[in-house]
C-alpha cells in the first residue's frame, strides 16, 4: 500500500474530475482528500488528491496522463521528507521557530544546513546538530558572494526549498534563476505595502493601525513574487517603529512557518504570479 | 439553460465523485463550482456542485439517484429567492443589517414579515414596506403565545427560514419541531461559553479578553444546535459589560448575516449536531 | 452638574499631568476617564479627560490654560450631538450601516443630509426622513460640480464632519481646504497598498491573501490622509475580484462606522499625518 | 539615574493622579509611560508609571505612600530579570517558544530550570544549558509527587513565576497556595468553554468554528483563575480533533509567551478574579 499526492495543473475542459477520479476508481484507490479549483478567468484547472492503494507510481502516472488534456502538468509525490536549506542573517525568531518545529517533528523536512552572511546564529543552530555555514559578504561584490553561497548550497546535493528566514540581502537574478520556484521568503510587511527597506519604519511614518507579514516565492522583482500566506496584527499610536518591529516578529515567524508547511505538503500551485492553496 | 445546485449527503463509498461527475459529463453540464468532503469518522460523504446546462431537474435527479448508494439524500435546488420570516424583540442592529442587505439586493431572499413580541421595531420595518406583526406575550402562557406566533408565520405560507435576529424569548420544543431545521439564531456569546441569560454579564464577570457571537440552527437543547458561524473581538479591562454588549452588537450582526447568506445559498449541511459548510 | 471632554495637545514638559489634574482636583471634578500619551520622537503631549462637576466651561478653560505651556491647544467639548453630512454615490452598504446606527441611537450625531452625485440612494435615505440632495456631475467640470456641492453643504449651516460613505469622486484641493480636518473617507483597501482606482482589482491581480479597508481623514494627497481605523479579512484563490469586492463591503462599513464613532466622541488627535486615538 | 516601575492599587478617591504625579514632579522624574484605570463598579484605582530620575527607591516609596489612601498597595520595581521555572510534560511547542525567546534576549527572565514529570524534553532543554529535572509521578500519590516538585522548585531559591507550558497534571490546592499568584498556565481552549480534559475533542464534538487558547493565573478552581490573554483561530468541518490540536498549538504558544511577557514587565494587576493589563 502506497500513498501518493496527485497534483494536476491543466487547461480546463469538461469531464476532468470525472476522468481523473475514474482512474482512482479503476485502481481501487482510497481518496483521502480531494480538492479542485477552476480559475474561470484563465480557464485553468487545478487538482490535488491524496490517495492510497496498491499501484506503482509509474503506472498511476501513465493512466492519469492518458485522460489529461495536452500540455497538462502532472506530479505524483510520495509524502517523504523534503530537503531544505535555511538562509538567515542575524535575527533569531523565524529561524528558531523552524528549528523547534523541526525538533518537534512537525515538519516534513530535513534541514540540510543553515547558511548565513554572519556567524551570529551559529551557537543556536549548532545546538540542533545542523551544519551552519557562514559566508561573509565582507569585501565581496554581490555576485562573488552569491557564487560562494550557491557553491555551499549545491554542496548539499538536491534541495527542494530554500527558506529565507529573514535573510537581509537582496538576491541577484542569477541566484533566483538558479533556484527557480524553490525560494520562500518572509517579508516583514503586508505586501504590497511598504516594499523595500525597513518596512516598519515606513509603516510607522504612514501611521498605519495594522502591520503584517507576507510569505512569498521569490522571483526577479523585489518583493513581488507569488504570495503564499499573510497575517496581520493591530497596532496603535503608542507603538514606536521599534515596537512594531518587535510585535511584527511574532507574525513573521507564524507566517513563514505556515508557508513552509504548505510547501512541504505540496499544497501550493503557482500561476500568473498568484498561488492556489489546497 | 438552467442552473442547479446539486446537494448530496450519503454514506461514503469508492467512486462517488467519479459517478456523480460522470452524470454531469454525460449531460454536458458546466461545473461552476464543486466541493466534496468525507467525514472519515462517520464515513459520511457530502457534495455540493453548481452546474448549468440543458437538462430538466427531474431527469438530472433521476440520473444522479441511480449512481448514489441507498439512503443517500439528494437535493437539486434552483437559485431562486427563499422565503424568510424574521423574529426580533427590541434590538435594531441585527434586524437592521438584514433589512439593508435585503434592500441592497445582497440576499437571495424575500422577507415575508417581521414578527416581534413588541412593537418597538415597527417604525423601522415599515419603512421598508415589510409587514410587521406584533404578537405580545403579555398575559399569555408561553404555549399560548407561541400558538399565536405560529399562526402568524403559517399565514404567510411556505417559509424556508425563520431568522431569530435577537428574539429574546425561549422557544418551546413544539415551536422548534414545527419549524425543524429552519430556525437560525444568533446567540450573543462565543458558544459553548456563556450559555443562557445575559452572556455579556457572564463574560464580564469571568474577566474574558475576547467576546464573540455564534449563529446556529435551533434544536431542542437551549443554545446547543449545530453551529454555522462564529466570530470574536478583543476586549479589555476597561470594558464594562454594557461596553461589551455594545461592541458585541457589531459581531452579532455580521455573524448572523453571514450565516443567513450561507443558508440562502444552500451551502450548509447538518449532521451529528455539526455543520459542513461549502 | 456638567460633563466636559477636555482635549489637550501641547509640547511635552514635566508636570503636565500633575498640573492639569490639579485643576480638576481644585474644582472638585470627577474624572470619568483619563488618557495621556507622549510621543517621544516629536515631544508632543496629548491628553483626553472626561470630567463632570460644577464649573462653567469658560472658567475651566481659563484655569487649564494657565497651567499649559505656550502654543498648547485646548478644547473643551460638551457631549452633544454633532452635525454631519454624508456623501455617497451608488453603493448602499456603508451609508445603510450609518443610517441604521443613527436610527438605533448609537451615534452622537444629527445627519443633516445625504449628498450624492446620483439619485440611486434617494429611496433608501428618504425612508429615514433625512434630506437627500442629488448634485449630478453630468456635463460639469469638477470645480463647477464641487461648487454646487459646497453650496448645498453650506446651506445646512455648521457641519462638524463630512462622511464619505463610498463617494466615488476625487475631491479637489479647494474642497478639501474648505472642510479642512472635517472629511472622513473610507478607502476600500488596506492603505497604503492599492492606492487609486479599483483596489479590489489591484488586490486580485497581486494575488493577496488578505484584503482590508481604511478610514482616514482626507487631505490633499490622494488616499494619504491620517489613518483612523483599519480592518482586514482573509481571502483565498477562489475569490474573484468581484467576490473580494462583495466581501470587502462588510469590512468597509464596519471600519467607517468605527471611525465615525471615534470622531463623534472626540477621541482622535491628528498630528504629523498620523492619529492618536484614545 | 534609576528607572522604576511604580505600581499602585488603591481604593479610588479624587486627586490620586494629581497627588502621585506631584511626587514625580517634585523629584524631577521623567515619566516614560503612565497608565491609570478606575473600575467604577468596585471603586478601585490602578496605576502603572515608568519613571526615571535621581532618587532612591526607599525615598520614592515613602513619598508616594504619604499621598495614597489607607490600605493602598504600592510596589516599586526595578526592571531587572525575574527568575522563572518552567513546568512541562511532553509537548515541545510552548516550551520551545519560550526557550527561543529567552535565547534571543526577548524575555526579562532567567530560566532557572525546567521541571517535568517525564524526561522527554530533556534533550531539547539541555541544548540551552538550562537544568532539566524529571520528577516522575509513577507510583506516587499526587501529594507525594508534588512534594518532590516543590522541593525541586524551592532548591532554586526565590522564584518570581512558575510557567506551566503544557504541564498536564492537575495541581493540588497546597501547590497552588505555596506559589500563590505566581503560577501562569496555558489552557488549550477559549475559556470558559471546554473546561477540563481534552478540550480539542470537546470542541470537535460541539462543532465549533473557532478554537482558542487562554493564559491565566492558577487559583484553586480548575481552569478558573484570572485570565491574562486569549487568542483564537478559525477552523472548519474538515478539521479532525487532531487537526484542531495541531492548529491550536500555534495559538497556545503565542498566548502563553504574550502572558509571560506581560508578567515579566509588571503590566498585570489582579483583582476580583480578573486582570487589569497596562
Amino acid at each position: 500500500m502506497s500513498q501518493y499526492r496527485v497534483l494536476i495543473d491543466a487547461n480546463d475542459e469538461k469531464g476532468l474530475v470525472h476522468k481523473v477520479s475514474g482512474v482512482f476508481y479503476n485502481y481501487d484507490l482510497n481518496i483521502l482528500s480531494n480538492s479542485e479549483f477552476v480559475d474561470k478567468e484563465s480557464n485553468k484547472f487545478f487538482m490535488r488528491s491524496v490517495v492510497d492503494g496498491d499501484v506503482n507510481k509509474e503506472e498511476l502516472s501513465k493512466a492519469i496522463k492518458e485522460v489529461l488534456p495536452p500540455k497538462a502538468s502532472l506530479k505524483i509525490v510520495e509524502p517523504t521528507k523534503k530537503n531544505i536549506i535555511i538562509m538567515a542573517t542575524k535575527e533569531m525568531h523565524a529561524l528558531g521557530d523552524i528549528l523547534i518545529r523541526h525538533e518537534a517533528g512537525e515538519l516534513e523536512a530535513n534541514i540540510l544546513a543553515v547558511v548565513s552572511n554572519y556567524d551570529k546564529l551559529e551557537s543556536l543552530v549548532s545546538k540542533f546538530n545542523i551544519p551552519y555555514i557562514t559566508v561573509s559578504h565582507e569585501g565581496l561584490e554581490r555576485p562573488e558572494h552569491e557564487k560562494k553561497v550557491i557553491e555551499v548550497i549545491e554542496s548539499f546535493g538536491d534541495v527542494d526549498y530554500i527558506v529565507l528566514a529573514k535573510y537581509m540581502r537582496i538576491l541577484t537574478p542569477h541566484f533566483v534563476e538558479t533556484f527557480e520556484d524553490k525560494i520562500i521568503n518572509i517579508h516583514h510587511s503586508f505586501l504590497p505595502a511598504f516594499i523595500g527597506a525597513n518596512p516598519y519604519k515606513q509603516a510607522y511614518d504612514r501611521g498605519v493601525k495594522i502591520i503584517g507579514a507576507t510569505a512569498h516565492f521569490v522571483n526577479n522583482h523585489l518583493d513581488e513574487g507569488p504570495i503564499i500566506a499573510q497575517e496581520v496584527i493591530h497596532v496603535n499610536h503608542a507603538y514606536s517603529w521599534r515596537d512594531m518591529q518587535r510585535a511584527g516578529r511574532d507574525v513573521e515567524k507564524v507566517v513563514l512557518s505556515r508557508a513552509l508547511k504548505l510547501a512541504l505538503e505540496d499544497r501550493i500551485f503557482v500561476y500568473a504570479n498568484r498561488t492556489v492553496i489546497f
